[in-house]
């Protein structure tokens, strides 16, 4: 019998079934394709690879498992050792593949909440045509501080850069250098020191317990009045009662949110209602763009290369580091 | 009595004051202000130039001008011969200080439709969270053709290649070589060829008999099914009603408006009421920006140079030609 792999992704298209298929074969490998988890419970028994959106369930019952490629890039729900029945079964995720995307959310909502979108959508909404009172923002001489410069952060800097940002800082949990798309990189130590120099913060990180709350309510008062923050990374890493009392006071200018605790975010959440806040429902990494599809079984075929020949994986997780 | 210059704006602060006050005293000019058309009617007979949003009428009834500087883009309000009494009078613009402010309103346009941001803000009001059925779409990737290769277009340019697009297409009267933020740059008896390949046009032309309705019915029908249009030039550059039928029927997928026929758009317009579009009310151009306001002064006292040392204006109106 041959070894299995088990695909689960909802964007299969003959295209990509035909890459796959090739790959595996070329490595002794047979694939079984699964449009979701539902349909694959109870028959993944066999597979020694799974790739694609698998809930926790099917990975836990995959009795052969020795690696499962996520196909997002944020795995924090796949780090509890707990969930493998093989204990040395190898994590990977597919960091690289939503940067292009996210980082086009985080541009559009940036600009949507300097110059004051939300509310010329209201004036016109109300049958209304005029400049509105006061003033709109620019990203041109803003200072930017990118609070996770990984894939993500850095497709955002690469683009931020072309309006003339008067600075963009990346701040990472390690002093490695960054891409030149940063005009500086500095260490999460220096995050404090950062704050009160930041004109927009974008919050680009893993969920990990070093990132639960990063955002606290002592960090955004060092933030300038005036300041906007946006997240894509997780929920958790902003102090939601304190951004809405930051938000509704004054002190910043706006926020948005692509992640919120929790999610989906309740009608009645008082997060909705907070002044100046730009919502969107986990849609930044949306995985409907051909590229980002693409991306994903390109990123997964390389790393089955490097599985077959016993290589590191390229976009291993350390499910200590939830990264 | 010394030379007069009268300076209508409503953005004037004490730095603005201190830079117009020493560079006209150099000269032998004396400056009088006035926040708007208004206050300053009935006292310029005597100002040999005017720098500002003046109003047709005051510049009808001042009878020494001699040069006219506005401080917007697009002028073709002050092109008419009549409108002068001296008819050697010039006319210049300030183009160069709006491609900043408007091209960050571009991106963040083109971007709310390819991402169907409208639909996803509608979704939040109404207390959801959820992704929509369907796909959204990117800047990368796209073909862009930009028509008006001004300083507004460049500027659009420059940043819109950060978002690596397939192609960027500059459209222009004349065949001087754009910006290489361009790929290639063509004049306008090839824009029939060219639209059939754009996925995104930007329209960013002065208004001009030639620039009138030059998106016409059978212009939008040579765009492929599923292109967006946005336009920040002047409204009479498309043809509304075929604007609004193209959208409905789905043949277009978006259109980004802040140009207008007429201004303001009254409430029960039928361009509101059309499919996937997004109005804004002709505040691409926003003056707010300290950026825009003070590159609006440099320019003038520039120019102020040029006239005193009776060399041409380097942002002289040709009024036949309308910029």
């Amino acid at each position: 019998m041959s070894r299995q792999i088990g695909v689960i992704i909802d964007y299969l298209t003959e295209e990509y079934r035909r890459q796959i298929d090739a790959a595996a074969a070329q490595h002794g490998f047979a694939v079984r394709y699964y449009p979701d988890s539902k349909s694959a419970a109870g028959s993944v028994d066999d597979c020694e690879i799974l790739f694609g959106h698998c809930s926790q369930k099917v990975i836990a019952s995959a009795k052969s498992l020795k690696w499962f490629c996520c196909c997002w890039a944020g795995v924090d729900r796949f780090c509890k050792d707990e969930l493998y029945q093989n204990p040395d079964c190898l994590l990977s995720n597919s960091s690289g593949a939503y940067g292009v995307t996210i980082a086009e959310h985080l541009i559009m909502t940036a600009l949507m909440l300097l110059r004051r979108q939300g509310e010329y959508g209201d004036l016109i909404r109300s049958g209304g045509w005029d400049t509105l009172p006061g003033s709109i923002h620019s990203l041109h001489g803003s200072r930017i501080t990118v609070l996770g410069a990984g894939d993500i952060g850095t497709e955002f800097a690469r683009r931020a850069r072309a309006f003339c940002p008067a600075k963009i800082v990346g701040v990472r949990r390690s002093a490695k250098s960054g891409d030149p798309a940063f005009d500086e990189m500095r260490t999460n130590a220096a995050l404090d020191a950062i704050l009160p120099q930041t004109d927009l913060l974008v919050m680009a990180l893993p969920n990990t317990p070093d990132t639960a709350g990063i955002l606290s309510r002592e960090r955004m008062a060092l933030l300038p009045e005036g300041a906007y923050v946006l997240n894509v990374g997780r929920g958790a890493a902003v102090d939601q009662d304190a951004l809405i009392d930051a938000l509704n006071s004054g002190h910043l200018a706006g926020a948005a949110l692509d992640v919120t605790v929790p999610e989906p975010l309740p009608a009645d959440h008082p997060l909705r209602g907070a002044k100046n806040i730009l919502l969107t429902p986990h849609v930044a990494g949306n995985t409907t763009l051909p590229y980002t599809r693409q991306r994903t079984i390109d990123m997964f075929l390389e790393d089955l290369e490097n599985y077959v020949a016993g290589k590191p994986l390229r976009r291993v997780v350390d499910r200590k580091m939830f990264y």
